[in-house]
């Protein structure tokens, strides 16, 4: 028996990140992680999507300046050298964190780990057979989640894929379906898009980003098109499966969409199948979720981050939840869990970001609620960009900043700057004392927190 | 006579500003304006070469994807055509400026304003004949500054240039002379680059971007030099003229060189010629600027915002000054101007921005001095961006972050939030509650927080 201070299960964004303040401020640190260190966000996730997004992104722009009749130009990317970069980058910076958390005295394990107790873990290897046994007083589980499937849409691995899947593709598809526009599918499609492949987007919902502002949403929705996206909202998958060689999504009302490809990205399921949560005194929600209390807790001295525990399904929350556990065990911090303001971006060739919330949430949350927005089109750096297309949105609640997003080209620079903004309230008399430089993207801040209000009913 | 509360003499940035706060909040204001409302920044200033900077702006992207054998690519720019759409977004801005000023019910003269007393000014017409006779109990000085020429460095207009012949030329220089290395050298000097043109820039100082950091302007120059452009610090030059019809700078070292055209990029001089300052009660310091008190007062009820005070030569200064002198009039503000940490940015392929002090301004202030950094490298975003050059420096001093600066591409993105965590003092403690969204360039500024500090001896 292996004895540690605290167990960690998991080596994406929120174990590593618990590991790593753990072990650097002395404790004696566990790692369980049975895949790549650094979790879906860096190997499969956030990270890979944003370098193929990087690659494509000269063409928004010089197509912006074509329409702008200024310039003319072209690019052509070499998808097999990108995805080799990408593997590069990723695989490096796994191997990278790998040893900065053996640099810190992190002791890693690699195998699937099963709670036995509150306080044992089993690290099982690759034929099921137990490879080691801990004992912590602590344990963290950090085990995220992956592409989730429902009957009728499930990935094949085919023709029908998931988000690892259409990743790790060998050409670019002539043509691909995609099912589910949230942020990973709506990345998929931009960048797809734009290597030449004839997209398709298809969501339930009845706007694209359904998480995100209803205007805001049409808007984007009307942009994307021009691209020449084709995209269905309000629309039912009844079935997505692979007949002679093509991805073929059958719609609940019959009609037959077909493409070379298909991406199946229709939410998150987490990964708690065999965890042994029942076993330290957890308990699972009905989706498989880890339930937590206030204090990020399953039971006395079990904690859940992450992915794992369903709150908010974005790496930097799991980072967020991680220094927060980490500084309880430690017993420098005490309250409840306080995530603040989460900020979220979409990227790709238009993209979104929000801090706070929504107008529909904020109403739901009661109080007076109100908006107010500026258009991109005012800004001299929007326009420099080549498509000034866009708006950012304000959201008050009883007087009180609630929320900022945006939808433009460049935006998710704005998502810090708008979060400190909120924090701090910059508006009315704190803001006529703050100095935005000229001439930046960070102006349209400013113009969208002192444009006059709407009240929202 | 014409009675008004406030006269405001420059319609740039400051002055404009402060008209709009004056007539928003029910006073009679003149504004005086003998060129374009806007002023140098928005007609030959920051809002063209933003526009010019932006139409090149793919190139470096190609070139960092092409160094890195993921794509390849192209980008012509028809330089009349951007010529011309500079003018229209400029004009037309400029024209919407004028019309907000009027409909807020600013009244506008057109002609240049001369100080007879301290409520009383002149509107002169172009043959300098009295057009309009104001009286005011307030008077507020925004004449602004244009680019100043030293004896032997003194724009002819022929092959000798200022920077507003400089945006009017009508083709792109075979080879261009840049004397000075402030902003809005390195901005020409990147953008005429990108276009062809052969650049050299001249610079007396020790360094590029004389007033940042050494070690950041170092590693601009290194990085600079790599893009074809001929930088040489440290060198006076001894003359600056037309022969031939090229532009012939001559080194006090002797050296010789020669150019299609040079551009005087030497600094500014103040617009304080027959403005008729002494006769307000104000005076000027022997380089021409208003002196101004605490309360950016000339005399009692006479004011100085922007260049022409010589204390900040930022559009956004002047805008900050000019809301903080409107409030003062309006009595909302009674304390003594505080600017706050002051943004600035570097636009171009490569970019600079700070917030605050340097390390040797710091130092110079005493307490004790430190900085932190870290490398682009080693973000995502900068690596999806094609070319991760650069890094972010913290200045500490007595415990307490003072400035933050950055070199890289797209750092110009950072410089609000840069600004809020300096002014929020976001380390330690608070910095481990705030959730940085990931990925992002923004998540630079964590890692140059949280880096080991250096002390700066």
């Amino acid at each position: 028996m292996n004895q540690f201070d605290v167990i960690i299960i998991g080596g994406g964004p929120g174990g590593s990140k618990a590991a790593s303040v753990l072990a650097g401020a002395g404790r004696k640190v566990a790692l369980v992680e049975d895949r790549h260190l650094g979790g879906v966000c860096l190997n499969c996730g956030c990270i890979p999507t944003k370098l193929l997004l990087g690659a494509v992104a000269p063409r928004g722009h010089i197509r912006g300046l074509e329409r702008q009749r200024i310039a003319t130009g072209s690019l052509t990317v070499n998808y097999t050298a990108l995805q080799k970069r990408v593997q590069r980058f990723t695989g490096a910076s796994s191997q990278a964190l790998g040893k900065a958390l053996q640099g810190a005295g992190v002791q890693i394990y690699s195998g699937r780990a099963v709670c036995r107790d509150a306080r044992t873990v089993a690290v099982l290897d690759t034929d099921g057979q137990t490879a080691a046994m801990l004992s912590g007083n602590h344990i963290i589980l950090a085990s995220g989640s992956r592409s989730a499937a429902f009957p009728g849409l499930t990935p094949d691995h085919d023709a029908v894929l998931d988000s690892t899947d259409l990743l790790n593709i060998a050409a670019v598809p002539e043509s691909l379906l995609i099912v589910g526009a949230g942020a990973i599918g709506l990345e998929m499609a931009d960048f797809f898009s734009a290597m030449g492949s004839t997209v398709t987007v298809v969501e339930a919902a009845p706007q694209l980003a359904p998480t995100e502002d209803e205007d805001l949403a049409r808007e984007m929705e009307k942009l994307l098109r021009k691209t020449g996206l084709t995209i269905l909202t309000g629309v039912r998958a009844a079935s997505l499966l692979t007949r002679d060689g093509q991805a073929v999504l059958t719609l609940e009302d019959g009609r037959e969409l077909c493409a070379t490809k298909a991406l199946v990205a229709v939410g998150r399921t987490p990964n708690t199948d065999g965890l042994g949560v029942a076993s330290t005194g957890g308990s699972l929600d009905r989706r498989g979720f880890v339930q937590t209390d206030d204090y990020l807790q399953t039971a006395p001295g079990i904690f859940a981050i992450g992915d794992v525990n369903g709150r908010t399904l974005l790496a930097h929350a799991a980072e967020h939840q991680a220094v927060y556990v980490a500084r309880q065990i430690l017993g420098l911090d005490s309250g409840a869990y306080d995530p603040g303001p989460i900020p979220s971006c979409i990227y790709g060739s238009l993209e979104v970001m929000r801090v706070g919330l929504t107008a529909r949430e904020a109403k739901a949350g009661g109080g007076e609620v109100a908006v107010s927005r500026a258009p991109l089109i005012a800004n001299a750096i929007a326009q420099a960009g080549g498509d000034p297309a866009g708006f950012v949105k304000v959201v008050w609640r009883d007087g009180r900043m609630a929320g900022i997003a945006a939808l433009g080209h460049h935006v998710s620079h704005l998502v810090t700057a708008a979060q400190l903004l909120l924090l701090g309230q910059y508006h009315g008399e704190r803001l006529h004392h703050f100095m935005f430089a000229h001439p930046t993207l960070d102006e349209i801040l400013h113009a969208a927190i002192t444009a006059s209000r709407e009240a929202v009913d």
